[in-house]
């Protein structure tokens, strides 16, 4: 059955089922729902402090190719990286309202899929999905709005590096540009680094818990890996008035990414789309999140005074300069830009 | 200039500096602000007691063509059809946030237009815009979504309209319906008509300030009337499992569209997209609102015990039953479905 054939009430219908089988009703922000799908708005007891909201949108062709892609892992994406940038705020995700642009010719159990997979996502860090809106399109875009809350005004802001922080990072990096190389140029690799490599991409576990204890242990800076390792950094510089260097050695990059790809560094850095947390602190700040976190934090480069125009400095072994390198993502990607202004 | 050559940064500053030129600084909602447009979320302080939630998107070549249509005009009715959620909530619009997707051939002057537009809407509301996602597509979608707020739980709900209600609306319909058919048609109306038409279909004024003194008054039913005035009252019955009555000829089709088209009832019947308020209450809370309200309230019909399957029966002049013609506005708009679930 495809989506025409269904009718607008019945995918309102499906979608609410989905949201409501998957839901844990006994998580505070399900608990203050007063009305979620079916009218004008959706309406929630509020006692937050401070409210966080962002917005982030998936293109079919543009962010996405339906013959790459699983339905799961759409739907699984389109949440994390809005869970990633809440993350990357240090806050806690609460609310999310999701907006489907798409064809009327599509198959009916597709949608379930998206769903299923981004309640699944929802369920697993405590978001209810209140609400959204569905329009008829000739490509899929799927824009996922997600609110959260942060105690007092204790937020992970780009503007607050100083010089003389440490620059760290969460995990590994470079999985998901690995991922994307693979699927453009048709590589075949074995079983399980193919599987890395697209949950890598398709399926980021965003760094919630990560981003609290960040702010738990002091951290004031921080921004989610998106654009890539070096335009992150250049938008902490940019917001802080500041300037980075990072020594490449160091970058943690991720070992299957290294074993495949002569590029790895490039990967690595500029890749995006990683979804991990990058912040400056200093060191004993950076040490107490190291013991107080379950994933791998690597020390990569300090704050300095603003150097203009170059921003990022990248260093070698030695610790001469290695030249700067431009670009996020979309040098991956040609014709495809992205801003995320929230 | 066209977007590609402007590039992602160049657009988000432009975004920034419209929206910070029309801003209200001194309202509370921008007060609140802690992060605006730069950051990973928006966040502001907040204390709401209930928190409404909606999105709704526009799509090309759907909900509208861009040789009818002003880019003044897109603008505006993305974030007025947003704001009449929370209206028909009775909530207090507060903070927007806007995702556009665009090709990247567009000029760039049509941007500034379109944020214009909606800057000088929010503030007239008092919202503040602060934030959104820019992605490139082949068709521009802009998905716009509003938070608010409502005092206590005090929220008018589509589910608790009672047999022996009276059905009531505010304003007039048919301008918006009247005005597609004008576009479609190619018709010629004199200079004032065409305007009052376009306006209504683009340019509506949500009923923030309405919704508002429905509450204070008491009223506990209402929705906006978006998909057209029998649909959207049978999502009440619907959602409230009772029936209504509305006498035909008490519908208050606006002067124009009655003195121009043969076909003003269904207009205005089935139209749709007239964003005026259609609530629910007793005789005694009717009048109250009516001495409170500036705009006009015409009781139209009443709320009677389920009657299935036809939930909105039409009563012509003499009260017998004039038929029931089903259908929003998709009956104008071949190939368009649309459904709003917040």
């Amino acid at each position: 059955m495809n989506l025409s054939d269904l009718g607008e009430f019945g995918l309102i219908d499906l979608i609410h089922n989905v949201t409501n089988e998957l839901k844990d009703p006994e998580h505070a922000s399900w608990q203050r729902v007063l009305l979620g799908i079916g009218d004008d708005t959706a309406a929630w007891r509020s006692n937050e402090q401070t409210q966080l909201a962002t917005t982030d949108t998936l293109v079919q062709n543009v962010h996405f190719d339906l013959k790459d892609v699983a339905w799961e892992e759409l739907g699984w994406k389109a949440l994390a990286i809005n869970l990633s940038d809440i993350a990357a705020m240090g806050g806690v995700p609460q609310y999310a309202l999701v907006s489907l642009a798409v064809p009327g010719e599509l198959e009916v159990e597709n949608i379930t899929r998206l769903y299923q997979a981004m309640a699944y996502l929802a369920r697993e860090f405590g978001v209810a999905i209140v609400g959204g809106n569905i329009a008829v399109a000739p490509n899929l875009v799927i824009t996922v709005t997600l609110l959260g809350s942060a105690r007092d005004e204790k937020i992970l802001k780009r503007s607050s590096a100083m010089p003389g922080d440490l620059i760290a990072v969460t995990g590994y990096l470079g999985l998901s540009a690995a991922c994307l190389m693979m699927l453009k140029e048709g590589l075949q690799l074995d079983a399980e680094t193919t599987g890395t490599l697209r949950k890598g991409h398709f399926q980021p576990m965003p760094r919630v818990k990560e981003g609290q204890i960040l702010v738990e242990q002091g951290v004031k800076t921080a921004i989610d890996i998106s654009d890539g390792l070096i335009a992150d950094l250049g938008h902490i510089c940019e917001a802080s008035k500041v300037s980075a260097r990072v020594r490449m050695q160091q970058v943690p990059v991720h070992p299957l990414v290294k074993a495949n790809f002569r590029d790895y560094q490039q990967l690595a850095l500029c890749g995006g789309e990683d979804y991990e947390l990058l912040f400056t602190a200093n060191k004993a700040a950076i040490e107490q999140v190291r013991h107080a976190i379950d994933c791998p934090v690597t020390i990569i480069g300090d704050i300095t005074e603003e150097t203009l125009p170059n921003r990022v400095t990248l260093l070698d072994a030695e610790g001469n300069i290695a030249g700067y390198e431009k670009g996020g993502w979309e040098h991956f990607r040609d014709g495809a830009f992205k801003a995320q202004i929230t």
